[in-house]
């Protein structure tokens, strides 16, 4: 018997009868003699609507009153998963984040967990009942809502299994697990068994978007074992086959149980590069130019710096495609000038791909074998970033395709391939 | 500068404009000086869409898992309201039933109020703030999530002016206040600019739907002035018009302005009458009767019963239409046989026709001008129950208008009148 935590997304609760389904499955483990907790999204399409209402009446809707209504959703998604429950002859209840309490701060609309109360749910599991929690939101000290932002309920399932530390953490999606790289880029892509957390942490940044990154960063500040696996299965196959299925996320890396040295490539076509070219190169100068960004709320992803020639260098960045256009306004307002750049130069037909992979950290040669790849393909490479675990570049956005499936062939990571 | 509660029901709150507009009433109030709080349905059609789900789900829902669920239409609309107010530059902050908090029991889906604490309602008024709080709904002693039955946003905005000794509750809604009569039967009825508590007591429960008869309770018990008012007028007229408009009820006889004997008449045809003819008459016969039917869940209205003859009764009730046959198959059942008496008789094509009136205390031949008016238009009378201030009859239904039209008048209460 096992404390096990399942969090179901929106999708799987996305209509009475899948509601259903998701509570024969519950139940079965419930049977089987678990204590489990449900974390449950709201219903497919409802925070959008939700979120809709609140912008036809106030264009930047208030925070505080935002997350009061975004949070109905999930309210109504547990009492809902209750009643299928009791419908059964499970007993259930449900919370909802203030009822536990789940503790934040007040950063309204993107509030962080401070502290879970574990004292209710213990009592109610102790007397046999599955407890149902609602994702994405807390109450802060004061006792008003919040919530954490789109995607939280994955972070409030991950949080509450470390909260009642339990065995595993079950993430019910749409998807089966975590993939060598998107398979509907590249049909060979496998499933991995089993992913590290550092990888994991670097997939979900770069675009593979099973789970959200804040997910994965309190699995691994928690050290709670997490499991993605498809809630599209048949709800009443075996424990065993649901535990064999999926993709486990791990902590030890002598657990590890795949030898390859990449273990997936990530891709995102979301990008735009920006240069400022002929900079001074003198101290402040990053600064100079991502402060006034930062200050227009525009998240920078790769950051490339050259060592300088003739006492300037070029200075590049990528950002959101999206939000192109507001940082170019940015820049050629009054930065490039206060900073005595020649220029900027700009290009949003650009995407990023990286490999990921703990290996690569004790394997020599793993990013040449990647640039040779891309020649071999003809694809210039426009801008390199590397870290310890993972090696990004950013190419003209056409080629994109043909660089995953090439990579994911070079590195063995086909499905039938030898590893 | 005074404290006035308003409250707005689902219609007036039923779409994006609507809440803009009830924005624009509020704002005004707010800005000729007085404390306003605020207490709106949820958005027209939303509870019944929250509770079919549920039924959906569960034939029967779970009740504090329906509350879970039917609660969350109240959080939106305040959520919605308090945006509404800040994009019109007035502060406003919303609560939920249970950050007040208002206390209720456990009695999930029909729980009363216990008490409201005023101290987080007044620090945001005293800073200037338009306070919105959710309707139908609070939280039990255990921090379960209750909500007080249909129509219960009524009953909340009056416990909240009691709590807050306002100077007045207004009741915004979607007619313009009480009226002698229903204008849809009787074109000459009559708003009534004031109304007594009692009155309005009867007018309640027999059928003129303005407002919900706990409310209406709750207000006499704590005697806040509370005005019945249309949503429906400009937002922007002034202040004096609108307390002009619609109806006050009172709690002073001798306020009272209207010198009419009969301030209104009240009808509902969703009445079916049962008689259990030749019952035994001893102790115990009427709760030998009326027990199983309660213990059914169907609410009895009229209760009549007549000197006995040779050692027998007849025994007299009537029912909702609606749960007619049920309370026929509970007499059928068991109940005829084992009290011995004759038969059961019924009819469900009756109706209910009552005069209401504080002045009936005081004035003999109220009744026998209502059965001469009646006999006069050849109506026969099948029962008769009286009250201080109330008397009704059951008549065949299809001469219902008929005999709310002649009543009507023959109590001087056509518009032009003499009063």
């Amino acid at each position: 018997m096992a404390l096990i935590v399942h969090k179901y997304g929106g999708t799987s609760m996305g209509s009475v009868e899948r509601i259903k389904n998701v509570a024969r499955r519950v139940a079965k483990w419930h049977a089987a003699g678990h204590q489990i907790v449900v974390v449950p999204s709201a219903m497919s399409g409802e925070t959008n609507r939700l979120i809709g209402l609140a912008k036809e009446i106030q264009e930047q809707p208030d925070p505080r009153e935002l997350d009061m209504i975004a949070s109905t959703g999930e309210q109504v998604s547990v009492g809902l998963l209750a009643m299928a429950l009791k419908a059964q002859g499970v007993d259930a209840r449900s919370y909802a984040g203030w009822q536990v309490p789940v503790r934040t701060d007040s950063a309204y609309t993107k509030a962080r967990i401070s502290s879970i109360d574990d004292a209710r749910i213990r009592a109610d599991l102790d007397a046999g009942r599955v407890v149902i929690v609602t994702g994405f939101q807390g109450v802060d000290d004061a006792g008003n809502i919040t919530t954490l932002g789109r995607g939280g309920s994955d972070t409030s399932a991950v949080a509450v299994a470390a909260a009642l530390q339990a065995a595993e953490c079950l993430i019910y999606t749409d998807v089966d697990g975590v993939y060598t790289t998107d398979p509907r880029v590249v049909p060979e892509a496998r499933r991995l068994n089993v992913v590290s957390f550092e990888e994991m942490l670097e997939m979900a940044s770069l675009g593979s978007k099973v789970l959200q990154i804040r997910s994965v960063e309190f699995a691994g500040k928690y050290r709670v074992p997490t499991r993605v696996l498809s809630s599209l299965t048949d709800p009443m196959i075996s424990l065993d086959e649901e535990m064999k299925s999926g993709t486990l996320i791990t902590f030890e890396e002598d657990e590890k149980m795949e030898a390859a040295v990449v273990s997936g490539i990530a891709f995102s076509r979301d990008e735009a590069k920006i240069t400022v070219v002929a900079v001074p190169d003198k101290p402040g100068i990053a600064f100079s130019i991502l402060g006034p960004i930062a200050d227009a709320n525009i998240d920078v992803d790769m950051i490339v710096q050259n060592q300088s020639v003739a006492g300037t260098t070029d200075f590049s960045f990528t950002v959101n495609r999206g939000e192109f256009k507001k940082a170019l306004d940015v820049l050629n307002g009054k930065v490039v000038q206060a900073i005595g750049a020649r220029e900027v130069v700009s290009d949003d037909k650009v995407c990023k791909v990286s490999i990921v992979g703990i290996g690569m950290r004790s394997h020599a040669g793993i990013a040449s074998l990647m640039f040779r790849t891309l020649s071999e393909e003809g694809i210039n490479i426009q801008m390199i970033s590397t870290s310890e675990i993972k090696t990004s570049v950013v190419i003209e956005d056409k080629y994109m395709e043909l660089a995953v499936r090439a990579l994911h062939k070079a590195f063995g990571l086909d499905q039938g391939a030898a590893q």
